[in-house]
């Protein structure tokens, strides 16, 4: 359905074409400060046409908060926003009637619906995320004064061209510990944090879309200052809650905490993270674990990375069929992005904060407890 | 929480050392025949101590139904079962009093409730699963009736030696097409299916149990026969949930669909799925999408990838520190898994089988009103 | 939270003098037409100032379809509507900064928040419930289609003059069986379909006017043509899942179900309802049970009541304290609803349609595996 | 469905001749001192058999702690609760194989399933409660720690006898300030505190089960010492909470809370309570209210009422029709409680027990963040 989390609890909804998108924000905190100069960066961010890299649809995406707070402050009550869609032509997608784009969500949403939105795959859009993105600056802006944490994402792969992620990797895990936004941003539309890795992936990205082709790439994500205790036992492990949201987002194809799949070669002796005291709580010398274990964090970096297929709007001929199983060749019109995973940034660390913010309050209400005399 | 699902939906209770371990399942459709027959065997499948890979307690694991059918038959309400720990001492972890175990559940747990079961990782225990692998049971026997629905996991790496899983690889996507739970199991307890590849995984597995360590592994697993139109747009795409199931598995550390993480590195033009009549549907004619568009089941199989981490627990000493910040040396005793990878067959194909089955019943909500006049 | 249902389900937002107020209706089925010209009836009809017995706040309530709909169908997506608030000062409340008005939410929601909307008590602004108001409309389309229900909301009594409601008494079951909204809005603005009572409770409610107080009135609600089989056992029986949406209304104080509180004193042989062939299904001779059986609907007409207290912002001044604890009068400002039982009709079938359009699909999940063969 | 709650959550099993009853507790507060000995007590006081006004079925209902819990200590974890079903025959009821039971849930349970358990209506058996009960108990342990909370139902009348239970009535209210579990049970098997009422009550019982007939009643219960601020405004109000767990339990028709359905009669200006200060916060000076202001908990007591219908199964012949429509005399066999209302006791105050424990929760997890610096 539309709606993610318990507590904190974001439903969003809109299409490509319709009057607006936006979402609904239940649970958040009372007596927070927030106006719309706290949500609008990362909506910002999140926009194409910022470069040459991406689409150069040219959609203004300002946020409009329309309930749940007065006089800058939050009220506890649910906070709706609304972002306009400027472009609510109904039609534009020329062969689009007649052919399912291959990789997409036309024929499954037909399928599943017996009709579709003109443009396709409606809620397939990638406007959707739009509701996220704002849910999430809302859910990032407490989590900074709760603890102070700290979410970034990068580029951390475009096709052939990938840093190296392993968890055995000094630099790398040293990368995660100190990356801030401003640096991924500072890298250039590609996000990605190192100059020359940053450098061959636009090239291959300018390749592609000279090819009138596209192509995926990785996205790395660490959440630095996440409370211990965060994540419930069995099925809402925290990682399981993170693995869900990430696989939500449009176009992506996994997920991977920690050591992930490399780190099935490593042998127990080496993998496991011994513990050793750091302040005023236990940490662990190594963080192969990736701040999480059974399901709890456990007060380090938590880092995950999620890869982003190509997309499959390109502008060269397909073969393929129409939705009444007619061989022919599909053409797309328009310019598309070759490439998502720069933009798909923002909308990864909103979904960490979503679900780390709904942990949280939740693991709250069981700590209330604590000091009770039994 | 301890539940999963929204229709079809199943709550776990227990840990290693209380009474007894199970579950409540409840949205079951009526009238389907069913008895412990239908549910022992899966559960022998998952039960440690039946080669000389896997840990010797022996378990005997027998499940009991105690509601929701008679004479043979769900009648429609919560189905309860129940299997008799037959192991209930509650203390037998020697160092454990001291230390938190390395890269287990025991210092999250602790911090996470204020205090922990003498067993260590609580829920985090192995036997929290077989709860779900008694619910999966169900659910597959609902999902073979209503759409011959086959769903079959087996092991397709152990540490260095892995199938050639790639989307663009012929003979595993035959692999996916054929392979039954009988071949798997055929292939000895490694559970997978290449022989060669099984007689390799085996020597690897031996020796880091001679070695006194563990290693880590990926298991495969597609669902044939899906019905399309399963799985719900935005944050409940069909993919998501099935993340979500599997990183909820204890030691997992990532999950993949279709073309996953190495798709990212395969141009748009290649990657996508071109459509062709297939039937009385369309069908694709590859399938690098892995079954599923837009967060949408469309009909071809689905597959995805999971990878485990080496087991925690290891019978070398490892240098640590206790609760208080000591540094020492933590002694496991006992005889433990050096790999897990065989024994969470079961889990995932339970798990497949339970949002398979609720993403059923949910769109079978939808469909529900495609006839009426509207 | 602010969200009601689980495959029909709508999410509200807003409150008194935020920029609009609305709701997203989630699982909308798809392929239905619809437009504004579908909702905006039953929101006029729960607009104020209507009449000399109403308040004369002149709000305007006209509805903006957002999302989910494309040449007036349902795309089976989330339905954003945004009604606008003309009236957007956050502040006109005189006395209120000091005193918490008695009866009603200033000094919880203070309590409950740390803070509270300078409107006093935020959500439970009787504008919350045009959120509500909205959804329902689209339920009852959905429930007119599948089955033609019928939902009618009448006022059945008002302080001391009641429409006799005994479960015994035939001609208020035939009022039940025969009912409708247009005799219900024929019958003046006081919403009693009985011409002599509506007579005497338009002359308590002017009489209390005039005295500058309130008083309270009783609505009974009747659903017919409700599909057999809806409600789940246990907790969500479907008289639970309609009170809690009864209580769910600002100033409601209970319900009653079919022979209701009366019912109790009526012993167990007359108050049977006894079966009988009606038609294609057995039916019931009598209806004390109020359509419901074991939870689950039985075909018969669904009747139900519920209380609302009078109105708690009243123009005399009351002696009572300041949040600070000091003793004195509190003088309200403005005019207010003396008598809110008719403007709650519309509510009243909304909610009530909600529940069923509910309840109707998560028994079609169900049913949907009758026939397969087991 | 058959689970109740969001954070203390409730799932429960079972029916009348299955193996078990029982139920998982998830949300539990860990390190709880809690045994068997803590929820037995209740299970005996709904427990039939324990006088001659009521049914002589002799069932043990012990209560066995399947999990979650460690040396007498709640961990945090699911805890799971059996009672076995001594009278497990699925099969005793004469006629009824051919005779829906009127104004029971046979009719329903197969029309709405298309199969039903031999003994009729499955989860409405009344020994689906046991599970509540058993939770219930663990909710009041919670709540008597956290805030000295107490719960306290009696019945307030049978048939035409009753205790005058307006809110203007200071005797009334001395009571419901004053009322202990002990003086319910004191009073005898009817559990009216008021001894002469007791009497008159409990001949009218005697009566009608002379008469092989049966007679309703009401049940009235008291929350004392709440904490402030429990209950979610719009559609989770806490009385409509309460009402969605009140006419959950098996034959209640309704529900009131504060002056409920007299109060609709009381003008505004006597109804309205007036605030004082009380110790360190405002209370009210009358209570009409019901302790719940704007769906939010405000210190004062909670009150409110739940009528139960007379028993369905009478042993007097009863005209009516079989499954097939044939007319006819159903006669049921065996010996039937004549009156449920005392039984229904520790069904309420568990109920009540569970929305208190889980709102207050859900509520800690807001203040969690009123000591967070915005």
């Amino acid at each position: 359905m539309s709606t993610f989390g318990t507590i904190f609890r974001v439903t969003t909804y809109g299409e490509s074409h319709c009057k607006s998108v936006g979402c609904i924000v239940d649970g958040v905190p009372p007596n927070m400060s927030l106006t719309e100069a706290d949500i609008q960066p990362q909506l910002t961010r999140r926009r194409p046409g910022q470069s040459k890299l991406t689409t150069p649809r040219n959609e203004k995406d300002q946020v409009e908060i329309q309930s749940g707070t007065e006089f800058g402050k939050t009220l506890g009550t649910p906070i709706a926003m609304v972002v306009k869609n400027q472009d609510q032509r109904p039609h534009d997608y020329s062969d689009m009637d007649n052919y399912p784009r291959p990789s997409h969500a036309d024929y499954t949403y037909q399928m599943k619906y017996g009709i579709k939105a003109s443009s396709g795959g409606g809620r397939s859009s990638a406007r959707e995320t739009i509701g996220r993105v704002a849910a999430g600056a809302i859910a990032e802006k407490f989590l900074k004064q709760i603890n102070d944490v700290e979410i970034v994402a990068f580029v951390s792969s475009v096709g052939d061209c990938s840093i190296d992620r392993s968890c055995l990797n000094p630099e790398f895990m040293e990368l995660l510990q100190n990356i801030t936004r401003d640096q991924v941003d500072a890298a250039g539309p590609i996000r990605c944090p190192i100059p020359e890795k940053a450098k061959e992936m636009t090239k291959i990205v300018e390749t592609v879309r000279d090819e009138q082709d596209s192509i995926g790439g990785v996205v790395t994500c660490v959440i630095r200052n996440c409370p211990i205790g965060l994540g419930e036992p069995a099925f809402d492990k925290l990682e399981a809650l993170l693995a869900h949201a990430m696989l939500s987002i449009p176009a992506s194809k996994g997920f991977e905490i920690g050591s992930g799949f490399e780190g099935t070669k490593i042998k127990g002796s080496l993998h496991n993270d011994p513990f050793v005291q750091k302040g005023d709580r236990l940490g662990t010398i190594t963080n192969k674990s990736g701040g999480i274990q059974g399901g709890i964090s456990n007060g380090e970096n938590i880092y995950f990375s999620v890869p982003f297929k190509s997309p499959a709007t390109i502008c060269q001929g397909q073969n393929t069929a129409t939705y009444d199983g007619q061989e022919g060749v599909l053409n797309s019109k328009g310019r598309h992005d070759p490439n998502v995973v720069p933009r798909a940034i923002p909308i990864i660390e909103a979904m960490a904060a979503l679900v780390i913010a709904d942990a949280y309050l939740i693991q709250k209400s069981r700590e209330s407890s604590f000091n009770a005399v039994y």
